[in-house]
């Protein structure tokens, strides 16, 4: 990535003298960024451009550049990275659309770039996309004309598209807090996110990754390559299925992902996901604090009604709000001026006029050891106290680099007040407390500890030979429950006792062994909703009766599932399918009807540990009742995590399980046991 | 309200030559919003200010004025509205601070004032506010300095707060809409939130009205209020409990209220709540948009990312996206550059360079029968296309006017581009596709057609003076449970049949009579969790067993409740509790553990009618099981609705009830009927 990002002389492929070319464009970002290396340019045509020749081919160029930016229609792509390969350039940038995204019929063209680039060894962004900007050496090769606003920030942009990443430079520029790199990566058919991501962690002008996404290239490279991420990572994913997966395989030839298995797999490896625009903003600006390493906060505010959202943020997003110590409300009292205001934490500063004593509040405000960070609201309309206030705003970014503490920093004012705060501040300012205070939280909930995203310990006793083997007879459709059932065993997942049996007096004949009352059911595979069409008998409690069910249940084939009937205890469901982008997804939820009426249900990607696993039963409502909600006796939890676990590894260890149900997984007082189990497996 | 805001003279007084004085401040705003009436200035110290003289007193002005805007020290206040009460003044804003927001011992201050204002007949605004804004005839009377900064607008504003008030004029400035009236109403002392509610919802300079409250002065007279608006209403209500509290308390001396039944409240009366600043505007922006009248969205982008984030917005907030038909389709590509792009909804204008095109395009899709709004999404970055871009904003603009359907449009560029379009666009701008859907599904759901808030008609077959001889007897506290249940019983409230036993052999008799088997528990009121300490004896089956029981249970008490056993059927809780602010709360929700695990809980303000009591069953996610989730049978939901609006009434009729439980409410196929209920009493 260094040698994309750091080029020294770039060749723009595409250029002509017609006014609406757009490979123009090209150069003129380069010129209006200070490129700080060598243009050339190369269109069939010839002529010059802004002073440089227009070179009729890429063998013409006079020396072999870092970099190509390719703008020439969809169709002569491919012979031109030849041609870039024969001439030794080994980094482009390809803009041209035309591609996967207008059909599968275009695949062909992908193809060729790609033996194009095995051949010639060389790596390529995009195409479909507008490139790549670095803020610091000027590079910058997008075919849209853009404006170098703030100077160079510290967060770095990845983005599927380039009017999405155009306008989150706009906003970061607006917001006086600038951007350092940019890389628009179209259809990713080379480099991808993942690529962009561990180049930016390391990344020394890098502070915070920021990234919009359509489609996931490599779901479980992008999770590994987030959770060993020391910054902070901000996606904003779209293309959640339903209207979005339409325009999107045409935008940026993505498909859509299963919604609810992104938003699991990227809280599992620590990056935050955000809902629109403005969410990312705030976050981006929220990591650009000092980290907010706890949750006592302390609101300072010159407007009470500000102070009142704040100390309701504050609840909304967990934070304490310790009392200012005495010595500093009455210094705060000493100054006020009609003795009109009560000084509690939200500090409310409506009737204190000498910003100075504002300075010194947060001073030692910030110096104090109860505090992790602080929330400054202030409220001036710009006619009196303009100076005093910009003054202040600029101050408040001193004492955070020197506390190495966060200070959320609220202005309202006008909008020409408010731009000149931002352009000489130095550090982000929010405009509404509930945004700041969010924007600390997620601060302050961010691990900026790399760890592993997935288990790496196989659970002890695991058989998974004799697992191999139960399955080596299965084709692809429903696995039959005895196999399914000894398969999970071999795993050390408990079902409940079991038989099968193909006649009656065999049924009888399990039933007295595994011990009264017994549940039946047929094993035949086609049966779907056993319960629904009566292929389904409870409580058996004697001979008769097993016999008398075994005629009925018979009528749907000869093999019957003959069952121990179960202790009383509370239902769950674990199962868990293949995701094309994440792999194993496993789901944890209440069992029986509660799964469909409440959607209680959480999902994390495998292979899980133990800790994982009690997260994903955590975010379940129902984690309460299982812990003795309401003076119950708690239940087994840790044989439900055990169970989870297991049937992690499981899923990992078998990819051919497309997807396996265990619901009910019954849980008792010691120990849980799964009632009812069916697995779909389709070998790849 | 009209003889506040149309005042034709106006008095400030306080005002001194000090270079400190804030009545100088109010005296600037009056010229800087170019005040066009009289204004006169009274101050002890006398002198000029601005050219005018400060009369000494009251009395010496030279005319009786229309308003007069008081900023004096809090003591001092009583007096000079009675001296203003003796001149013949009828109208009074009082910005003093210093009264009950500092502890209760100022309470006699605002005694004073309000005999004064009773005696005189004076209407007040305040204390402790920044006063009133007409922003078209300039009258401005807050005590900061402000800028009449965009042109007079169609939202008006009312606040506790005069910070945020303020902070709220900043934003719609910045936004380029305006605002057209704004009271800061402070304490409430007088004129609270329900007179400006009203008036402006009279005012045809109004369109949209939006309120920022830290507590409520008076909830039925709100809710009442804002039910017959015409005019969509949002609200910011902050001050939720918890830290919140403390501040608001010393801030506008306002109250807590329960949060939840402020939820309740605002949705059961057409209030849009929103839960900060950012959303108040957001909403603001799309009611300022003609009326979306249906759920079909057409969007147009010429950002693909930005179409994908729509139509995942669209799908968020419940919109559909009909294809666009084929002659629009045509007439983009033929204008298509490349040829790159395929067009859906969301069109896709990427590829297409010709503004003019836009323009057509949005006209064409407005007239169309199918469609009832239109998200428009622009991006340019302001170098080559900027007055095109400009132009097309304002025609999109006279798009909407021409056909009385919404565009919400989004425009993203450098932030110099975006205000000069905000300055002349003359409609509001949105910088972001999920903001924007959701402005226009606000829009779309928010009903302008005034309608009962509250029941108007009782439920046939009450017996109100059965009910109020029963209660006769009860004090506060707890009432005993066979009162409670013959009350409910006058109101048409179901309990499973009961009867109460004070001696064994009349258990057994009770028991034999009312069918077995029974359930028996003390009806001593000091025993409150019955079950916890073996108060309780389910399933009894025969006359040994309630015998045995009778003697258990006489351990608490003689007084046994002796019940039929219920059969089974799906439980819910019916409830409900008097709010010092609304009245009678009901509160309906999923029974047993499952009220406190999943709090699916719903709450409405008494007296409720049958269709209000499905809507809050709705919103609970157990009414599907309700109504037969997943093939089982349907439950009589329509008795649980009756039970439902006769407990509300209960509640209304009874004010002395602070709280009732009916936990569960056990519904059937046919029926439904309280096991176990249970009321406190407190006469006001």
């Amino acid at each position: 990535m260094e040698r994309f990002f750091n080029a020294k002389s770039v060749a723009v492929i595409g250029v002509s003298s017609s006014p609406t070319n757009l490979g123009r464009a090209i150069v003129f970002n380069l010129m209006e960024f200070q490129y700080q290396g060598l243009i050339y340019l190369v269109g069939p045509k010839g002529g010059a451009f802004a002073g440089h020749r227009i070179h009729q081919s890429v063998a013409e160029l006079p020396e072999v550049v870092d970099l190509a930016a390719v703008l020439v229609p969809a169709r002569a792509v491919p012979e031109v990275i030849r041609q870039c390969g024969e001439k030794g350039i080994r980094r482009v940038v390809v803009e041209s659309a035309g591609f996967r995204e207008l059909g599968d019929d275009r695949a062909e063209l992908e193809r060729e770039i790609q033996e194009a680039l095995v051949r010639y060894g060389i790596r390529m962004i995009g195409p479909n996309c507008i490139g790549i900007i670095n803020r610091r050496t000027g590079l910058a090769v997008p075919f849209m004309p853009m404006r170098a606003e703030a100077p160079p920030g510290r967060v770095s942009i990845f983005s599927q598209s380039g009017g999405v990443g155009a306008t989150m430079i706009n906003h970061c520029a607006a917001e006086g807090i600038g951007f350092s790199k940019f890389a628009s990566i179209g259809n990713k058919l080379d480099v991808n996110e993942c690529d962009l991501l561990a180049y930016y962690q390391d990344d020394p002008q890098t502070a915070v990754i920021f990234g919009y996404l359509e489609g996931i290239a490599d779901g479980r490279r992008l999770m590994e390559t987030a959770a060993r991420s020391t910054k902070p990572i901000v996606v904003h994913k779209s293309n959640r299925g339903g209207a979005g997966a339409v325009i999107a395989r045409s935008h940026s030839a993505s498909l859509a992902t299963d919604d609810a298995v992104t938003d699991a797999a990227f809280r599992q490896c620590g990056i935050l996901r955000v809902a629109d625009q403005n969410e990312g903003l705030t976050a981006i600006k929220g990591f650009l604090l000092p980290k907010m390493r706890g949750r006592r906060l302390a609101v300072i505010s010159r407007s009470g009604g500000h102070a009142v959202m704040a100390a309701d943020a504050a609840d909304e997003f967990g934070f304490e709000l310790p009392p200012f110590p005495d010595e500093l409300v009455k210094m705060a009292e000493s100054h006020a001026r009609a003795g009109v205001i009560q000084f509690h934490n939200p500090m409310d500063l409506g009737d204190v006029f000498d910003l100075e004593l504002y300075e010194k509040l947060a001073q030692q405000t910030l110096a104090r050891a109860d505090i992790d960070g602080v929330l400054f609201i202030h409220n001036y309309q710009g006619i009196f106290d303009a100076e005093g206030s910009r003054q202040l705003v600029k101050s408040l970014g001193r004492l955070m680099q020197e506390s190495g503490k966060p200070i959320a920093v609220c202005v309202f004012t006008m909008q020409k007040e408010l731009e000149l705060n931002r352009k000489s501040a130095g550090y982000p300012i929010f405009t509404d407390p509930r945004d700041a205070v969010r924007a600390l939280a997620w601060n302050r909930d961010f691990s900026r500890t790399p760890r592993p995203v997935f288990a790496t310990e196989t659970p002890v006793g695991i058989d998974r030979e004799g697992a191999e083997r139960l399955f080596s007879s299965c084709g692809d459709g429903l696995v039959p429950p005895d196999i399914l059932a000894s398969a999970l065993a071999c795993y050390g997942i408990a079902t409940v006792p079991w038989a099968v049996a193909s006649q009656e007096d065999e049924a009888a004949a399990c039933a007295l062994r595994l011990g009264y009352p017994v549940a039946m059911k047929t094993a035949a595979l086609h049966v779907v909703h056993k319960s629904d069409v009566g292929a389904v008998a409870l409580n058996l409690a004697d001979d008769a009766a097993v016999r008398d069910a075994y005629r009925r249940l018979s009528g749907f084939g000869p093999q019957v599932l003959v069952q121990k009937m179960a202790d009383p205890g509370m239902e769950w469901i674990v199962g868990g399918r293949r995701d094309a982008n994440f792999g194993p997804v496993v789901l944890v939820g209440l069992g029986g009807i509660y799964v469909e009426v409440f959607k209680e249900t959480a999902m994390g990607i495998g292979p899980l540990d133990r800790i994982q696993a009690e997260r994903l039963v955590e975010q379940c409502r129902g984690a309460a009742v299982l812990r003795g909600a309401r003076g119950r006796a708690p239940l087994d939890e840790g044989a439900l995590l055990e169970t989870i676990v297991r049937l992690s590894w499981f899923l990992y260890d078998f990819p051919q399980i497309a997807e396996l149900d265990m619901n009910p997984v019954r849980v008792h007082a010691r120990g849980c046991m799964a009632l009812d189990w069916r697995a779909v497996m389709h070998q790849a």
